[in-house]
């Protein structure tokens, strides 16, 4: 007979009812937010399709901000419930121009909601979130904010700076699990929610939640997944002990050194650096050499670097920095092997001086 | 400062992409099934909700039974997705009349599917699931079988049986986590599924899903749950220990335990043995004797009894004996902590006689 | 290939020095204690050993109470040491006679240590500690207590009682880990261990475990196991987030009702309940009845009972209600489980009755 | 109240009775050997104790070599227990010299048994283990080998090699729990420890464990530690499925290439390659350099480098790759982070060259 054995995933007891309401104030801490925080039992992405099903009805009037296939996603949501929609587009694999959305937001009057990312991990690039918030503030246009791959990796501080719904994970940055995600609701953004067509009995349903919010406690169909919980506790956790502020400044360091490292090898990243995101960074593969074999080479050092997705140009490579990753070690190792990989495939670079570039980075 | 010290949950590295594939073949394996196997990064309820999305169109006929709320929703998913349902609904906390069943097949011809719940753990009853799917087989009509609380707790024979869609969760019987599950789809389904106007880009979007079963590995947006999948595959090694035969076997024995207990104690279980699931047992408080204050008294003996919930008679008390609570110690202790709240209340009732029941029928 | 998947016991960082001395702290607040703490990393039985090899050398002088087979090696490791040591043993099974300690203090004037066992789980007794005590504090004998099995069972507030010794284990009462021990050493037995002759550079040295106490982190040879020292703490959050008085009401409580059970069932514990343990219940089986048949009858029903060990007579049965084990479901399952045994043995008893009694003492 | 939350090392199950033959015969396998396997429920140094006490009486006589505190340790507990005991002790930080040992047999044909550290965590270095044994072989000598920082990390065939007594620990190159440890006994060791006078009774007696190995379970007193046993399994399932040839080159490959970085650096290794061991690197900081603000500065960067400790000269810091750490990264990170270090402190060094040195060495 097989056996088994003793695993600790045996047996996990239900997550206590009267925790929720403590997680979703420790979430709040991290967002900075008086807002409702919702915590939906599933994948960030599903948090963003239940914001876009909420939201979305006929007359709802959109500006979506598109830097990766999430926002083409949110797009098609919004006009799946039947909204208006209109999408900016930004080149491949660069964040939007500041410029586009003053000109997109002055050309509509109409708009009712604004929609961007704030970081993308598919190529490693940063939004001008406070310039474009400042812009949707002015003109009294409430805002979604997906911060799921920011949040923990840059500052976000969403009461400040006025996001009316943010969304976010705590599978990358703040290094927890990936089977629940949060959301800040402000009271604008419930108004328009709960505004007659609200869809109801559904996982997409934010109308839904707010019983939630009523009673303090988990009031959803379904079981609730006492792992995601108990290890969403113990994230929280970490990042109390270490603090928010030095969480973002480590990752911050982790992707100037990476920069650093990358400048000095001869190769530099792809966007510069205030551009760029403290969670990946993306670069160009040199012309003539395919990403998959220099991640191949890559993987056989044991080190993981993966190709770029979605919207970025087909020949960027990402080096991750993120959660754990944000370290020196991690750093050192994804851009000397990276450095090999090069010159494996018989390309000059200049490793020496990309590790010295990382030690002074991080000696500073 | 706070210090979080170690947790097993920390750190969880990503579930090996090449087990996605055998995880399917071992779920296939509880489901006897050579359908397709599906896996749902999100409770249940949400398969749920997407089979219901995926199916329902414009000119779907459906025979919804409703003997649960769960029953009630899929209706009505069905029914925003554009079929045509109609709902038989069962007396409240009761099974579904195999007559019934026949009646509204042969009242209208064009059905295309059928739904049924296999057995409500909000009741403690369980639909003829057998008769029923042999109605539909003769007349040809597709099935989808809501057998998440049923699963591991009563014999399932997918393939056998002729289920098109059989949904179970491994957070019942199984004793597995609750942040995913699973679904066979068959042939037929999939060619309804798949046929013009299937819903993409979606947590409810099955035809998404079919990608995954292409390359064999996650194909989809967001990133996979790692501790949902660990602790999946510890759920499947005690299951595959036991034997799938051998837990459906106990399950039996503790529903079986647990009636004749009711029965000596004078108080008996609401529905006969042939109409009653292995998982829960419902029981009608006395007259005159509130539910919640017997919940109360046996919880001060750490015994938790539940109310009835959903469509439920409200005087219905439910003592749970599913997966590991499927055992000697956790049904007397729910049998005798019932008796002794019911003593407290000043309702005579025969502990004594309950324990030898019980005794009688674990010695057996 | 063999695939071993994850598991949360792969790659435990290591315990971080800085926590030995927190550890420290809490472990003398469950023993009331300001003595010097130590952590052994071993069983409980290792650092019993430890004391005695630590104490033992030619001229001391020992009285050692003998209701157990620890006791006996107790005895032995002092003799090998070169101590002059004088047994008392008490009748099998039972509690020494506090008359029979005060004859053989009397009986030898030049006695320096008094050792004795606190509660023994290998028969379910419990000795007159505090009695035993007043006699050695009277005449100024160091004092020795093996609480390894009564720690959070019963109280035992050290520096009151003035025990010089007193060593425990986490797997007990506690619910903590078996892998290691802890002692709390006074000033007077500090004095004999560190006078000429101490031992060193040995698992058996208590002085080498000075060095640790003098720069507050772990200073010896060898690897900390680093399971063990994080088990212990999450044993000791639970403990002081339950209370320890708590936990040791709640032991009581369980050893009450096993009491009232067996009686009611027509067979009474071994020892009237004033020298009985908190933590198992010894129960002789009838004449005529083997306990190996009557074990492996409740074994089937899932219900662990187990033979007396060491100097306890061959026919006690011992019911186990230590640590997650003292809670109502526990009790009334080992009490019913053991009637139905009887009965299949063919020995009448009430089931009934006993099931009413524990229900009762609970429901007080 | 202080809430606990959950953690997975709550209520950790015993283990198994029947599975510790499984486990001793898994540990057969690591050690290539049908010698009897003894389990010790402490850490390794605990058993090497235990093999001195119980080979230890008047009229042993004992060779043993001394290239670091523990094999200083092991001759003080020889002679402890009445045996005559020849130290030849090495260099200080160096192995021994072979023809030392040959002398010293030479020099005394009366020896019985002789004792070696097979490689030193402490300095980093190998003694010439198969060249010893043949010599004692061919004097049929019997042979203890602490093989406690070796395992996994060398190969180490103790059968074919005829070693008497090998002591191995999981907590090194073999990546598992560190308290508990094991070791092989021959038949004729186990002949010179059962001979007359051997110790019972203590955590120190060998002979004591051989009624475990009478009836295939834990026989000893005292509670097994469930954790450690269960993360001993995790630990040999990993290396199992990686393979023990493959851990091992795996080990030889990361001190290959720290040494090919340490050179390249400008400040070679201790010893010679055919000399060091896979587990540790030393190096001697350059003169005029404390090696403490050496490792401080590299810990300033997250990366962990010690202090030589013990016998070994005292400007000796090691750079640690064994278990997890025998990995590209942390190699890299390590060599790395000492150069940095030497920077800071004005020593001028390599950084580039040792980056490429490293990832040559693991590119080829």
């Amino acid at each position: 007979m097989f056996d088994p054995g003793w695993n600790p995933l045996h047996g996990v007891p239900s997550y206590p009812a009267e925790r929720y309401g403590v997680l979703a104030d420790r979430i709040g801490g991290i967002l900075q937010s008086r807002s409702d925080i919702l915590l939906v039992q599933a994948e960030a992405v599903v948090a963003l399709e239940a914001v876009a099903a909420s939201l979305a009805r006929p007359g709802l009037s959109a500006l979506n901000i598109v830097t990766s296939p999430y926002g083409g996603w949110f797009g098609q949501w919004l006009r799946r419930g039947g909204a208006t929609v209109r999408d900016i587009v930004a080149e491949p694999g660069l964040p939007i121009v500041i410029e586009a959305v003053a000109g997109a937001l002055d050309a509509d009057p109409g708009i009712d909601v604004l929609a961007v990312v704030h970081a993308e991990s598919a190529s490693g690039i940063l939004n001008p979130l406070s310039e474009i918030l400042a812009l949707a503030r002015d003109r009294g246009i409430a805002t979604v904010v997906d911060a799921v791959a920011s949040v923990g990796g840059h500052s976000l501080d969403v009461d400040h700076l006025g996001i009316d719904i943010a969304v976010i994970g705590p599978q990358k940055a703040l290094g927890g699990p990936a089977g629940l995600s949060a959301l800040s609701v402000s009271r604008r953004a419930w108004n328009m929610i709960l505004s007659d067509g609200a869809p109801r009995d559904s996982i997409l349903s934010l109308a839904d939640l707010e019983a939630w919010l009523d009673n303090g406690r988990w009031a959803l169909p379904g079981t609730p997944a006492p792992l995601e919980f108990f290890a969403l506790e113990a994230a929280l956790d970490r990042i109390e002990a270490e603090g928010l502020e030095n969480l973002v400044a480590r990752h911050a360091l982790a992707a100037s050194a990476t920069r650093a490292g990358l400048a000095a090898l001869g190769t530099p990243a792809w966007v510069p650096a205030a551009r760029a995101s403290n969670l990946v960074t993306a670069v160009p593969a040199p012309v003539g050499l395919a990403p998959v074999a220099l991640i191949a080479a890559a993987g056989r050092l044991g080190v993981e670097l993966t190709e770029g997705v979605g919207t970025a140009p087909a020949r960027l490579l990402r080096l991750n920095h993120t959660g754990q990753r944000a370290a020196f070690q991690t750093v050192l190792a994804n851009v000397v092997a990276y450095g090999a990989a090069l010159r494996q495939a018989g390309h000059s670079c200049d490793i020496a001086a990309a590790s010295e570039a990382i030690s002074a980075t991080y000696s500073r």
